[in-house]
């Protein structure tokens, strides 16, 4: 896997606004925040999409991340918060090293209001049991 | 905790489209997909939000989440997919207990394209290294 900003900054090579780091895991201050707050939780393990991430790595990533959050709304006091984490340029990737953003949201504030989206839900296609059957087939124990 | 849909559909009162089940976590289809094969990962554990979450019930939704993914894209076709976490009402939660959406990408799809956002960056705030150091003041080992 080709170097990224992100694992130059795990080596010590680029610096970071650090705000947690363990065995297994890196957080730091987005370098272009949505919100005041704006932080990214990354594994040390090399993986460019959350798919190829192993479990141990995953695992890792999933048990700091509600310490992480609690951290951030604690101190920006931002009540609420999105947790968002992009596959592949389609899905909105710019850094190829997977990286889960913690992103405070404010009614108002000159730091920004935090992510915006749309939500325009569709409903249950006609094969939603045999799609389900189907993932549930793909998802090895 | 009042009970959600969610706490409904664990306790197998509320049907749903399952693609996978383990002791700490259950996955299935979202009724009100924004792509095809958009999926909801939550754990058994009631919580409301992220931050609520035991260490132990969020390590296990971490460990998941690569699994849950793999067979999300391969059952699909998808090629990228978001991973979106909301906390609050204010960040566009419905459900109040904790839930993970995997959501495809598609470049075009009679389903949905996916999860569709906005993203206008900042730039890092003056007083970044004292931001940093106060959330990782609070990060609890």
């Amino acid at each position: 896997m080709p170097d990224t900003i992100f694992s130059k900054i795990i080596a010590g090579d680029i610096p970071c606004h650090r705000v947690h780091e363990d065995e297994h895991t890196l957080a730091f201050l987005d370098i272009g925040p949505l919100s005041r707050g704006h932080t990214l939780l990354i594994p040390k393990e090399p993986a460019e999409t959350l798919d190829q991430l192993s479990d141990d790595a995953a695992a890792a990533i999933g048990r700091v991340l509600p310490r992480i959050t609690r951290a951030v709304l604690a101190a920006t006091g931002a009540t609420a918060c999105n947790i968002l984490q992009n596959n592949g340029p389609a899905a909105g990737q710019e850094v190829m090293h997977v990286h889960f953003h913690v992103i405070p949201s404010f009614d108002n504030h000159p730091e920004g209001t935090g992510l915006q989206k749309q939500w325009t839900p569709g409903t249950a296609p006609a094969d939603a049991a045999d799609l389900a059957a189907d993932i549930a087939r793909r998802v090895t124990d």
